[in-house]
């Protein structure tokens, strides 16, 4: 085994990284990447085609169904050592492997992996695709070492997984790391019917945007900002540029991110005193600009602060996440069988 | 096994309820209370006695030792039958059993389990009193069938301990469920320094009572608050009696409490899903008058409400706490040896 294990701990049972492989697919509105993975998450194969933007569900499934084949006929893998198939999606999923409510693809309740095993003969994990990156940066990121860290993505969304005991925590029902809820202070009690006021309505990436949107045009006097407000298509990123370039509103704006960042990054710290946080999504490709300040925060806000890292996995996250969710299934029922 | 089991399910390794006792203690800095416990929880001898107050900290542990010597032999349990001891401290324990730093008996870095384990020659369990807490409700009380649960205690001061998988999980450095710490708002964010805004700062027995001696000393027409603030000795139990009898100040103030607790309570509920929290400390005293507006406020904030419940146990959770993570130990070593 040396040398073919990588680095990893020996343990009673172990695969053969060259032994098998998982298909690991990314399923969001717009898009659909799929990759083929070895044991060590070595991408072998990358696809990547456009969801069918369709009134009908079953369109969807057709071309997932479809762009799996082409993953496994390009890639020019022996079909038998393709092992098992995750699906990470952005929506809520069951125990059964069903998505209970994806607005993105306009599915409720699909028993997507009872139809996808059926058709491709093989064990199919489907899981929200937070949940799938948390459990990827344990099997291949950066929290591979760590027994309990939590993933927290922030992009047009925001949300986090939750790895206990080097095992994903998903709660009583399937809810845990729904951080976007999180309440940030009183006065925002009063419109929690709008949900303003939560996480995500403050650091999100169109939150970021919206407020750029609103401050630049009321503020006479910023050249950048009337630059950004005549064409009003102000992305999270314009904000982070014009800040880097010392636009004052932006970096007002990026000031008050980070601080609001600092409160829910830090009070999840202080609730489960994890060794680390690791920040996925649009968000995390700011780090000279936010996480400097962020990291000073959380150590004046926390009595034990975690390390702030940044996802090794970059714009491949969901589907090596997808693909870690196979592969622990792989191994649970190689284990059971 | 049948009837002796007691209604729990059968597992393989069964400890017979009748074979053995251990000691439980709670550890704090006013009293010491040690109870001697069977299998199922059931207290079969309690005592308490005064921590003696002195600057010298061998002196508490003389104290400690000579208690668990009396309600030895004041219980007539025979030496051989009592399998181990728990100990609930409040302050923070490491996994050698050294009580770390405990600000109520002026103790630093003190070895308890070894010394206590080298006299009585059975297992020692040291523990932070909130987690022992929780743990005692996990083994012995209203979280007996519950998988994942966060206990909250409340009086004096603020802190959780979280069950998940039905293991008491205590994060990376021990310091896990520490919720006296959540920033509760960005307003706060300036004052963290002084410890002003954080969750124990708003919703303590000694917050409450603060906060009502505050107003009700510059309010002009309460009569209830100009007979509090003569004497000035304003608890936070006065505070709820006074609510209850419709004192607009204190009313006010019952309301703020909710609103924090909510918050508070509402964010563990949105990170992690569990199924139920438990309310224990002098504020699960106050079911009435705070958990229905609790109750309600937290389905608004959280998209999946946890059963709010008070802890069965009462007065008796510090000791059960410590006799259950006595139960916990000897069950561990029973595998083992």
């Amino acid at each position: 085994m040396g040398e073919s294990s990588g680095g990893r701990k020996p343990t009673l049972i172990e695969l053969n990284p060259n032994g098998g492989f998982v298909i690991g697919i990314d399923l969001g509105g717009t898009n659909i990447k799929l990759v083929l993975v070895d044991l060590d998450g070595k991408i072998v194969k990358k696809l990547k085609g456009p969801t069918i933007n369709s009134s009908s569900k079953n369109k969807i499934l057709d071309r997932l169904r479809e762009l799996i084949h082409s993953v496994i006929d390009e890639s020019d893998a022996d079909r038998d050592l393709i092992l098992g198939m995750g699906i990470g999606v952005s929506g809520v999923t069951d125990e059964s492997g069903r998505v209970s409510f994806a607005p993105a693809l306009g599915w409720e309740d699909m028993p997507v992996r009872d139809l996808l095993r059926e058709e491709f003969k093989i064990p199919v994990a489907v899981e929200n695709d937070v949940n799938a990156a948390a459990l990827g940066e344990k099997l291949f990121g950066v929290g591979k070492t760590v027994k309990n860290f939590v993933f927290v993505a922030i992009g047009t969304g925001v949300g986090a997984g939750i790895i206990i005991n080097g095992e994903l925590y998903k709660g009583f029902a399937n809810a845990a790391g729904e951080v976007g809820y999180l309440v940030m202070g009183d006065e925002y009690l009063k419109d929690y019917r709008k949900g303003f006021g939560c996480f995500e309505s403050l650091i999100s990436g169109p939150a970021i945007a919206a407020r750029a949107a609103n401050q630049m045009c009321s503020y006479d006097s910023a050249s950048m900002g009337i630059a950004f407000c005549q064409d009003k298509n102000i992305t999270a990123k314009d904000v982070f540029e014009a800040a880097k370039r010392k636009d004052k509103i932006a970096l007002k704006i990026v000031e008050e991110v980070s601080k609001y960042l600092a409160i829910g990054l830090g009070n999840i710290s202080i609730l489960l005193n994890p060794e680390m946080i690791v920040l996925g999504g649009g968000i995390s490709k700011q780090e000279d600009i936010l996480l400097k300040p962020l990291r000073e925060m959380i150590v004046k806000i926390t009595p034990i602060p975690p390390k702030i890292v940044i996802s090794s996995l970059g714009d491949d996250t969901g589907v090596i996440g997808a693909a870690a969710i196979a592969w622990n299934l792989v191994k649970h029922t190689s284990l059971i069988s």
